[in-house]
């Protein structure tokens, strides 16, 4: 294990390790005509606790991991006009709400069925709500496909479906205690919806009127990078204070930037993104640990598991998107399976409440984490239709 | 404390803080006519455990700073080339050993003078003797002055003392254990000289053949960048293994792939460095603490500490550089003054061996901290004459 090795060389050893190996992982599977990312996941499972042992998750890479999903949001955002996002907010609402309901009956009727406490039951539900957009986005991204209407759609649902998450967790939190706020829920739902809103309507524009005039007056080399940084990671922090996730805050910053900053500026957020995500991919992958599926009960449980998260976000997103269409319909149901990290993070706090056994843990990690692999192959096939068109000049 | 903070919030917190209060500074010193670089270290001092208190150095910010530091000096390495450190090679050794041997004496000969003992003596001339070519190079790159010849002695100088560094460490902590072998120091020599003339030397012709075949049959997007990151990675290992330190190594891949990669991987490269090299400064600046200065006499020591690195270490390196005329000597002299993070390093160890005592520790951080503040506006002056003659088109 890397976490032996002396102390200076600890760091660059880790990171030369995940990345080389979540690179060359990217490089044989685009190779095999797979998505790169997919590799990218794998990686961290190969190199991980389930195989090779060769790294764990510590508190760097976790760091790190944190840092490449925010970077991703981020250049995600800054490539959107949050205009464009607000006037597809009502169909988007539509798809995160269907997307969050089936999912969590899902997986509560699936452990209760399967005859475990009610409130195990919830937790496991909510779980399944999550949806890791960062997966989705940097499927295409690198195709130039964010502008089409099915990628706007999943990046407003997914902003949406966190404020959701977000009450959903809290709800199940205070059920799970036997008690249940209801004031400071609604406080809650206000503080994470305005923080949003707010950012997405009025970001655009006060950013466009303060940047150009501060960029100019500014001394310090690369001061406009300077600012978008300090954006970033200010609006990250509001987004946790919000009680959302730090990626929304990062991407709502990449939107409020998008019309304002120089293309030189998005090159160099580039740098660090294309630097920190494999980080964010492969440290997804670090944390499956195999050893949960000693028992064949727990292997059957967590394919179940896989197999409706798969089935009940498509379906549930698919059918909030309808009236745009079947192929486009089809594209966001695709675009908002993966649950990856947020997956995780549910599982580990109804782990660390006692409420979720660790077995069913193992599962729901399992499913956040094939749920990734399994996604960008079927994006790729539904979104297949749009990179031609894209080419021709009209991808919407 | 932001120590105690709420966990998610934790990382992007720290982050705001630092590059924020870091890049305030530089602005502000920028705009009464000092450098920036300034600035950032001593934003470092003013929220650190010396002052505000606000946060004190944690294992993730000093990851930050040595990632900072390594990215700061591959930078540089891209835009020098290695054949012309090279045929400086004889000048840079000169100016390498006298200053090495200058301010070893200087500081040896005042903790004796002080009354310290032999050991302490010994191990407070070593910390004399590390450069921290990182500050002078921050000077230098944003003003294109690293083609000039005073520069390329400095880069080659700094690599070459901090071979002699090692060397005099592990003598020094030989000594202090009452042993010293020699084949195992010749062994340690012979590897780090080895490490660096062979990359030097043949690392540029190398990257030429190995590069543009592998970049041009990758798949994976922003494949050349993802190599260059391995290679800056696998090299700052090597480094560290062959018992330099990794930012040498850094520096070393940047001089070998100078003349095989993109400019677009040079700007995805300045993005990570751009984001990073705050908390390198400021890192430096948040080592220091200025409880130790509570009585007279350890504020007296740190001060002649303080005035004899500088001016031992501007002798040494000028009288080495003597050849290329005055005013080249005094650019040389001035450029190798700031000691930074490897004088601290140096101190550092010695503390945890038990040979130096808290207040002569605190002398030395200060000293080392001080010589990064002291230097840039010298190094600055220094070079002013450069800066016309470098836009009239012959900075040589």
């Amino acid at each position: 294990m890397i976490d032996l090795i002396s102390e200076p060389a600890r760091i660059p050893l880790a990171m030369l390790v995940v990345f080389a190996s979540a690179k060359l992982m990217a490089e044989v599977f685009e190779r095999i005509g797979q998505p790169g990312i997919v590799g990218e996941i794998l990686a961290g499972i190969v190199i991980g606790p389930s195989l090779l042992n060769w790294i764990a998750p510590n508190e760097f890479l976790t760091a790190l991991a944190e840092l490449g999903a925010m970077f991703l949001l981020f250049r995600v955002g800054l490539e959107v006009k949050a205009s464009e996002l607000l006037t597809l907010g009502g169909t988007a609402t539509l798809v995160a709400a269907s997307g969050v309901v089936v999912p969590f009956l899902a997986g509560w009727g699936i452990l209760l069925a399967w005859g475990a406490s009610g409130n195990e039951a919830i937790f496991v539900g909510a779980a399944m709500v999550a949806t890791s957009v960062g997966i989705t986005a940097r499927v295409l991204a690198p195709r130039n496909l964010l502008q089409a209407t099915a990628s706007k759609i999943i990046l407003a649902a997914a902003v949406i479906d966190d404020v959701f998450g977000l009450l959903v967790l809290a709800v199940v939190s205070g059920l799970s205690r036997g008690q249940l706020n209801v004031a400071e829920l609604a406080l809650t739902g206000v503080l994470a919806c305005g923080f949003t809103i707010a950012i997405a309507k009025w970001g655009t524009r006060a950013m466009e009127k303060v940047i150009p005039r501060l960029s100019e007056n500014l001394r310090v080399g690369e001061g406009q990078f300077a600012l978008a940084m300090c954006m970033m990671l200010a609006l990250s922090l509001g987004a946790i204070y919000a009680g959302v996730a730090a990626i929304i805050g990062a991407f709502l910053a990449g939107l409020a930037l998008a019309e304002s900053i120089t293309p030189r500026v998005k090159d160099l957020a580039q740098g660090v993104t294309e630097l920190l995500v494999p980080f964010f991919l492969a440290g997804i992958g670090l944390h499956l640990d195999l050893t949960v599926f000693s028992e064949w009960r727990n292997i059957l449980l967590a394919g179940i598991i896989l197999v409706a998260a798969v089935i009940s976000k498509f379906v549930g997103c698919g059918l909030g998107a309808l009236n745009l269409g079947k192929a486009d319909a089809l594209r966001v149901g695709v675009g908002m399976i993966p649950r990856g990290e947020v997956g995780m993070v549910v599982a580990q706090i109804g782990l660390g409440l006692g409420i979720i056994e660790q077995h069913v843990y193992g599962a729901v990690v399992f499913m956040s984490v094939a749920t990734t692999v399994v996604a960008p192959p079927l994006i790729n096939k539904a979104f297949r239709g749009l990179v031609t068109a894209g080419r021709k000049g009209g991808s919407e």
